[in-house]
């Protein structure tokens, strides 16, 4: 049984994980939101306030942060007496808060994976190359340790545990498939932190097919699926997260990310590409300045906190899995549809960062509660999926499963194996 | 009579200036080359010597200068003995450098008129903002002042002063077309300085139509033309510095300027622009660090200069009157077709450098031998053009006459009216 949050982060996903904390707040105990601006924190805590978001009286706190610095993010620790740190910062913060925690003896959850600023797209697995360099410390101090638990990484995880589990003898190919069928009526944004967001795309596509990695270049590879309630969706196979834990966790031999993206998207992308602007290098100006183009590029597009209120449409993000139970080929798609005007209306966020917050949240409960204090580090699909997918379908993100022109929601469908 | 030429700018059109008066040293004398960089300047002096442009013995030097500071600017004046500057430079110096030439007395040309760094597309006319200040002072002190001599401004507004003079009663319209039908083989690259060249087009396109100034969005207005050797082109009503004089200088109503641009121009364009990446104001990003958006994307665009070696194709660059003689129609066309390989092949330039920079040479000649050395500032369609067409034509930028089907050389066009 843990309690106390630290939230580290007070962007986008920040803000929903503060809210969705908020709303249970009489499990989770005191609150805290730290990031590098106080400011972004202390709005975060008004728009709490002005929703009446607290579950009960209780401890609501912001605080500034630097979290690259350990020792900083130690006492932050310490002095709040958290128990569970959420870090939703920027990728590039995630070695140094995992340290923080592992010295304090706290648990710790993230959405994504560790980033360092000057370099993309390292060698697979990503997660050995930083995270992972922690399992043994943390299963020697038994501290639980909880990498990726946003929708996709997180979600999409638990889709693949359970499914293999219940509806396959063996499975073939696992494809991971994320639509944002929304608008936000701006000429171009991305739909989280653009740094972080270009990142995945600007490298090669690392992908897990028969057993082993393969690399594309990004758009190079499309498929076109009719989806649930979005509809006929082309999707581009992607370098992702969840791809680097599933094809070392599970057994499958192929294991693939695809994103959707309208052409207008990816016309600004080669654009923006082909000219060095989404370079994480610098480069030195005639002034003699030296700028990262990809930091400007940041700066120039709308904050995508600011693309809420206008949001329109839903998204569709679930886990596609092809095999065979008894004998005969299946397919089984889990999947979420999220409506960006309710999420708005619900916490003032738009269906992108909900998605990957609520899930951190639905976390910190099971691990509040003891059922995911494990007491080492994993990844999602190393844990009971089922509390984690009972849990968010209360919390707004619901599951449903199709397979053929059948179409139900996860509680309906039947546990073949179980 | 003045001799001893100062060439303020070592990019691509100092490159061509550089090269022509060094054809031309036995009557320019001595030829200095300054920039604020000196290595720049060495290697148009080195690729001179290796050329062996150099039409004798002679003085050619090269010089670092801070062309904004206007004391070491008139102390370089003086210690070259110069009596011709050709300003060649980015159009942020062009007022500093014409102070010290009215200072020290010496004949002052440039070749695109003068822009404050941080403003864009200031009130019309534009030379009324900055230029023109100092014509009372040129005149009574009795300075030559050239401005804008390269092909557009420069030649074209030559071309509109004969054309005017000699086969018109009546011009009711004056449309200059630039198009340059080459390829550079890159993904994408602008002729001459990225941020002279955008700011251009970032802001309003003003034009005189009517008697009056007119104001349209680049990009708005389009035209199709079936141009001599480089076929049927697209051009766009755009905003540009020889419509700022012209409209003062010649009695003609509607005076525009169409620039030919590509699709995949205009994408690229359009994305920049759309996201304020052509930008000439400050963006703060999240270090602190302040950056001008348009100064990055030139630093990671093309050097200009670099493209001259895989430039194929020409260009066409012309001035389009209408209106009547005789008491009937007209329409005359005077224009240079100027080939990439060729004038890589004579001097190491593309022919955007090359038409821009071998007028001001034949200016400076023009200078150097008192035809054009009037003593006051004035514009290029104020001075006798044909001693101007006729040099050039013998410096490598023949000029073509057409009308209707007929289709001949300058030299053997009907002096109608003469």
């Amino acid at each position: 049984m843990k309690k106390n949050v630290l939230i580290i982060g007070a962007g986008g996903v920040g803000h929903v994980v503060a809210h969705k904390c908020a709303q249970h707040n009489q499990k989770l105990g005191a609150i805290h939101l730290a990031s590098r601006s106080l400011a972004k924190c202390q709005q975060i805590i008004d728009s709490i306030h002005a929703r009446g978001s607290l579950q009960g009286p209780g401890i609501l706190e912001a605080h500034a942060l630097d979290a690259l610095d350990i020792e900083a993010t130690r006492a932050l620790i310490r002095s709040t007496g958290a128990q569970i740190v959420i870090n939703v910062g920027a990728s590039f913060v995630n070695m140094s808060v995992l340290r923080a925690c592992i010295d304090t003896g706290v648990a710790y959850l993230d959405t994504a994976i560790h980033e360092e600023p000057e370099k993309i797209c390292e060698t697979p697995p990503w997660y050995a190359n930083y995270e992972w360099q922690y399992r043994d410390e943390c299963a020697a101090k038994g501290v639980t340790a909880v990498l990726g638990i946003g929708f996709d990484p997180g979600v999409v995880n638990a889709y693949a545990a359970l499914a293999q589990q219940r509806w396959f003898d063996r499975v073939d190919s696992l494809d991971i498939i994320d639509v944002n069928a929304g608008s936000h009526g701006r000429y171009f944004a991305t739909n989280f932190n653009p740094e972080i967001n270009f990142r995945e795309f600007t490298g090669q596509a690392w992908t897990w097919q028969n057993g082993q990695w393969v690399s594309n270049q990004m758009f190079e590879v499309r498929r076109t699926d009719d989806l649930p309630v979005v509809g006929t969706q082309s999707t581009y196979l992607t370098g992702h997260d969840e791809i680097h834990s599933l094809s070392q966790t599970l057994k499958i031999p192929t294991i693939r990310f695809w994103m959707g993206f309208g052409e207008h998207y990816i016309n600004v992308f080669t654009v923006l590409k082909s000219l060095g602007l989404l370079s994480e290098q610098p480069v030195k100006l005639d002034s003699g300045q030296e700028v990262v183009p990809l930091q400007l590029v940041k700066a120039v597009l709308p904050d995508p906190a600011s693309l809420a209120p206008d949001y329109a449409g839903k998204t569709c993000i679930g886990t596609l899995l092809e095999g065979e139970k008894d004998g005969k080929p299946r397919e089984v798609f889990l999947y979420n549809i999220c409506d960006h005007a309710e999420t708005f209306a619900e916490i003032g966020s738009q269906a992108i960062s909900y998605t990957a917050g609520v899930p951190a949240v639905a976390a910190a409960l099971l691990i509040a509660d003891g059922t995911w204090d494990v007491g080492h580090m994993a990844n999602v699909e190393e844990l009971p999926p089922l509390p984690l997918l009972t849990l968010q379908a209360g919390m707004g993100l619901p599951t449903r499963v199709k397979e053929g022109s059948h179409d139900v929601a996860l509680e309906e469908a039947p546990e073949i194996r179980a």
